[in-house]
């Protein structure tokens, strides 16, 4: 099971090599997490009105073919590991059945006024782990 | 008659004042420019196979009320001015009734060797002429 | 007198028409008022401690020329009015003597929490309205 | 032997969590990647004159700590693989001593038509060789 999102590639997203500015499909895979967890139920997750925020502690990227202008993509959002506190998404952007770029995203929950790290908040811990279980019993 | 595009504001876009960033308010508007484009039947304006291209000739924006995270914003792209190798666009980003930012922003048809100006192409100037006919004609 | 930034453009500004993305010229802009305040003693303006902030009340620009990959520019800040929320800047995005793009930028200080307009810090009123009249005099 | 380069954070790299973009430290560490090449007399690398172009391969990154408005930052550069097509740099971002940010990002030259993997320029090969020749033997 993951989660689908379209992306419309727009004269700000491109370089001056003709193709999507590399950075700018992380910003397409955060948009994804983000509609992933909205769809659970779950909106402005990045900076919580409780003083907690999920930032993104490590991330690893491949490229393998170049978006271009005006090109319809999908980005795709699926948690791989859920923790109390931190969340791992795997996570393509494709255009039609062609895998342009893949990621691995490590998120971690933080208290916004200490950047320590906290337990994300329990609705949104079991909405995924809800989301998952299902996942597994409709690959079965 | 103004054609009217969603726009979700993402992580991506806000700044340190806990508020959209003033420039992207002006992606916004391109954003609304290009897929008015589109609906009329022309992709990829922005750089075009033959070779001419639309650029930003001049612009004017006034910012009335900041956009927030996660908030669902409304872009819209009306023509006020249609010439044989510019077009002016008046520009709103709105939440809900809300006007938060308006813009004018004038575009230019150039040779993207040159960069000099360049009728743009006829098809797309009558779309774009037949359009504000048949929006006057249902204003009157 | 006019306050002077060094500006060198890299991947990140540019787009598919292998110039530089015209919203770009105004954080280049941006940056030379930050750092023309910085040069008056005043660091961290855009976001201050006490929680006031400079917002971007309304701007207009001019495009003449494209700069492209790996230019050399300069971009210029000078306070054109000064009022006791509001700041009028007149700047300009230069390559040597070439002008690029012109702008007009209004700022206006608010505070953070309501957005509502506030005096701007006095130090800072006093600071700018001494490089306006020592420019003043230096003119005569 | 690494290559530094200071960096100065505005508030068009800030988010609404008051802390630096995170893809934004990517744009930082290409800024360093290019002006180690500048410094070894290697311009406009980003798309070459000839036709050839560096592209992102895949990276890695870890955040560590958060950048905030108005911080100077270091960005540094150094090849650890260096190989006919391509080039491996592990990077840094920091604040004074404090690491924020490190990654691994594998450059490779392509054809910018094509796309197709390319011999990078022989001058550069060579002057990144040397470069690393003479650092192992400062550090002997």
């Amino acid at each position: 099971m993951e989660f689908c999102m379209p992306i419309r590639v727009y004269i700000e997203d491109t370089d001056a090599g003709g193709i999507v500015y590399y950075v700018n499909y992380l910003k397409y895979m955060e948009r994804a997490r983000t509609e992933f967890l909205r769809s659970l139920g779950f909106g402005k997750t990045a900076v919580q009105d409780d003083g907690a925020m999920f930032v993104v502690h490590s991330l690893q990227a491949d490229y393998r073919a170049p978006a271009r202008l005006d090109d319809e993509l999908t980005a795709t959002a699926r948690v791989m590991q859920l923790g109390r506190a931190t969340m791992v998404f795997e996570q393509n952007v494709r255009r039609g059945e062609q895998l342009l770029c893949s990621g691995q995203v490590k998120i971690a929950c933080v208290n916004s006024a200490t950047l320590g790290p906290t337990a994300m908040p329990e609705p949104i811990r079991k909405a995924v782990q809800a989301f998952q279980t299902a996942g597994a019993k409709s690959e079965e």
